[in-house]
Parts: C-alpha cells; structure tokens; sequence
C-alpha cells in the first residue's frame, strides 16, 4: 500500500509512480524467487484526473507486460491518493527463497548498487548536496527501480536465503538474521554504491543512505561460500553486479565494520512506518 | 478498498468496520458461488491507535474464524485511513456463478430484504425520519452485514447468474442485464423490505432506499422459472427469505412496475463513486 507524502510526493511523475507501485512488488516475488502471473490494483483517487491516470497505466501495464503479469482485478474509489497492489507468483513447492534459511558461515551478498535512492531523498530534503546530474541519476533510481525476477529465479538453487532491500540494509539484513537466529558481518567499505555516492561515501547521510536507506530494491542474499564462483559467472549472463559484503556469524545483530575492521556506530536500522 | 468520509463515517466503531470490511469481500464470493479460503488485508493508518486496531481485529477475525478464511499477507503503513481487502475463494472450474448467464424467461430472485442500510444512511443525513428502534436495526444492517455464503454455494446448481447487493438492487441488477445481453422486469410490491420499511414503503427516500440503496449484501440471481421449488425449499433448509420480484426479458434494460403493471419512474440507480 502506498500513501501520497508517505511513500511518494505529491508531485510525481505518474507514470514513474505506476512504475515504481508495480516494481516494489515484484521486487517481493524477486527475493522469494517466484515468477510473477497476476497482480490486482486498487486505487482511492481524490477526482478523476483522466491524465493522471493515463500517464499512471502506462507505467504500470509498461512493466507489467515486461513480466508477463496479467490485471486480474482491484478497484477503483474516492479518497485521499493510495495506491494498493496484491500480486501473485509461482514457484515449486519447497523452492522458495525464504528469510530463515541463512546458515552460519554464509557469505553476503548484495546486486547492483545501494544508496542512490535514498541519497535522492536526502537531496530534496536538503540534508545532502549532491552535484545536479548525480541527483538526476539517483532520482532516476528512486522513481524507476528495476525488479530483479531473473536474478531471483536464478538463486533459488544457490542462495540459503533472501531478501529484498527496500527499508534498508541493515534493517533487511537484520530480517534475514532473525528469522535465520543467527548474526551478521557487514564490511562496509565493500558495500557496493554508485560512481556518482563514491566521493561522498564516508559523509554521514551517505553511509546512510548506503547502509540504512530504503527503496533500492536490489537483492541481499547469503550462500554457501562454495556457491561464489557459480554467483559470480551468474552475475557475467545477468550483466548485473553482485557483490560479497560480509558473512554470517553466530549472534543476532548485523555489525558493520569500517576498513580497519572496527565496528562502526550505526543507529538508524531501517526505516518505522510509525517512527 | 475502504475509504474513511467515503465508506463509513469517521466515528463508526472498529469492531464493526473490522466485521463489515471483510463481509463485502465474503459477499463477492459468495455472490460467485465460491467457498472463501485466504485473505489479505492492507492498512493504512492516521495513527497506531492500539485500541482501535484491537477493535477492527476482533470484529475481522470473529468473521474470518467463522468462515475459515486465513490472513495470507497484507499491509500496514501510515497515512488517511484506508482499508484494502483482496479475498481469494475456490469453487470447481466452470461451475462459477456469474453475472453474463442470465436467460429471458428467468425469475429474478433476491434473499432477504433490501434497503435497511441505505435507510439508516438517509436517516443520518436527516433525510428520513425513523422512529428509534427502526433506525437502531436498520443500523445494525448499515454496519454487520451478513455475507450470503451458504446461500451461494447452493445456488450454483441452481441460479443462471448472480452478484451481490452492494450498489443498490436496479443498479447491480443492470450489470446482469448488461453482462448478459437481456432486459429485466421487476414488480416493486413484490421486492422484500423490513418491517421497520414497510409502513414508508411508497415514500419516496425509502423507495430509493429499497431500490437503488447500497449495503444491503444480500444475492440477487435469475434462474428457470422450473427451479422454483427448488429455491424455495433451500430457502427453507437455509432459513433465508428468498422472493421472486420479477423476470428476465428481452431487451437491455431494467424497468420497475407499480402495484397497477404501470412503469415507475427510476432515475437513480446505483451509487456512482465520483458522481
């Protein structure tokens, strides 16, 4: 469910927005390695704007046909802007990827790039700086995120266990240790960020963004070491980075270490819808 | 999706928010003939008001449990209140209840009676004056509606098509008509209204009220005049009035008759959510 000034400003682009409702649960499908079928779409709309809702379909049902997703119900109300998708996907029984199957010893693994969405929030809150066409590349990925099903149905048969980074990585991460009872080890210099994050990444709301920000939708997994040179040549086909960040202790929190191998302080986990 | 100002006013109780929220999505499978088995439930929320959301739990759950129906999944996010349902029922493949069957010839049947809730609502709004008891149980209609799921499990073998009294009778009846490609005919004196109705039934808020007022959640189906008896030997076994109130004809709209077989005229015959 997503709430106008919650999960997204008034003034979005709607067709980024019909994007990003879609791709935020298919990115859910993605981190339990399932392929996506049919999705409903609920909406509470304040008028309707045939523009708004013109521009918002073509970037739901853009998506949607990409992943062969078919409509196959919903509904359509007066009320405050709040956008509401259930979707549905297939896998074989027992083949899921889950939160608990992470085994200690498990290395950490990360795809893409972190921070760029939350680094584009912290711009227009005026928290951070960034140089104009960095903030253009990271709002890109804040309101175009890519849903990563091949990536997802791929590691069903290497990973122990996934989830998808969208309050954050520490707070995902600490999901996975949870449900698995068991700790984990971040480096955080081997945390993967864009070349446009690079310069700033030892800034405080950069680490931020990189360790705690939401709305990345990329996928954090852990496997067996054994499994790194089949995740490495399965990055190769994919053409998308994966990148080992840590491993899996005994414990129950996630510790990120700097490059001297010290923990660092990190207080803000994830992000409290009613914080 | 249930909207606060829209659906229900600000002040109704939660526990009855919480039963009616999942009746309306019980009574769309029941209208289907399907048998309920998993639910998801999205919230968003102004506030994590504890005591509310003890409310609305007990009266969803007491319903669910009653049904055996399992939370599946859902949401909970910060925002106007809103309220985001998707049920999921089974029923044997090609034996659906839909609303595109319905012959010429058919009887149009309903269950129960029609317009309690929508006179509570008019009464309200200060238009209509209901004695206090009257309104006190046409209020309880408004806000713990009965989904007709027994009722429409049996009438798959025996209705031709069939939907649920959520928009108003005239209304919900002309998507049969439209799905099914016939005209209907229904005779007002004989469409079932409360006892606390019948005294103002000629009056016209509670015509409107009878005819064209939503919430009541009660089946309106067609079936071959040879299935009489049996529809109303069912409605014996299920202890639910069953009235026959007119028929399928020809053509592609709904008329209604006065007491004499003169057409009365109807202008509003559903609820239209941007009107």
């Amino acid at each position: 469910m997503l709430v106008e000034g919650v999960h997204f400003f008034a003034d979005v682009d709607p067709q980024s927005l019909g994007h990003k409702a879609l791709a935020v649960n298919l990115s859910d499908l993605a981190a339990m390695g399932a392929m996506p079928r049919w999705v409903m779409l609920s909406l509470a709309l304040p008028d309707a704007d045939t523009q708004w809702l013109e521009g918002f379909s073509s970037g739901f049902f853009a998506l949607a046909d990409k992943h062969g997703v078919d409509l196959i119900g919903g509904d359509t109300t007066r009320g405050p802007l709040n956008i509401c998708i259930q979707i549905m996907g297939e896998v074989t029984p027992g083949k899921a990827l889950r939160r608990d199957g992470a085994k200690i010893g498990d290395d950490i693994w990360v795809s893409g790039q972190l921070g760029d969405a939350a680094a584009a929030v912290a711009h227009r809150r005026g928290e951070l700086a960034l140089p104009q066409p960095a903030f253009a590349r990271c709002r890109l990925r804040l309101d175009w995120p890519t849903p990563r099903i091949a990536l997802g149905l791929e590691l069903s048969a290497l990973a122990h266990s996934a989830i998808d980074v969208s309050d954050g990585l520490l707070g995902d991460l600490a999901h996975i240790c949870e449900r698995s009872g068991v700790g984990a080890e971040v480096g955080y210099p081997a945390v993967p960020c864009s070349a446009d994050l690079l310069p700033l990444r030892d800034h405080a709301p950069v680490m931020r963004a990189v360790l705690a920000g939401g709305d990345d939708y990329e996928l954090c997994f852990t496997a067996a070491p054994e499994r790194a040179a089949g995740i490495e040549a399965l990055s190769a086909t994919l053409d998308i980075a994966l990148t080992r960040i840590g491993r899996i202790v005994e414990g129950n929190s996630v510790t990120v270490l700097d490059a001297a191998g010290r923990p660092l302080p990190v207080k803000d986990k994830g992000f409290d819808h009613f914080r």
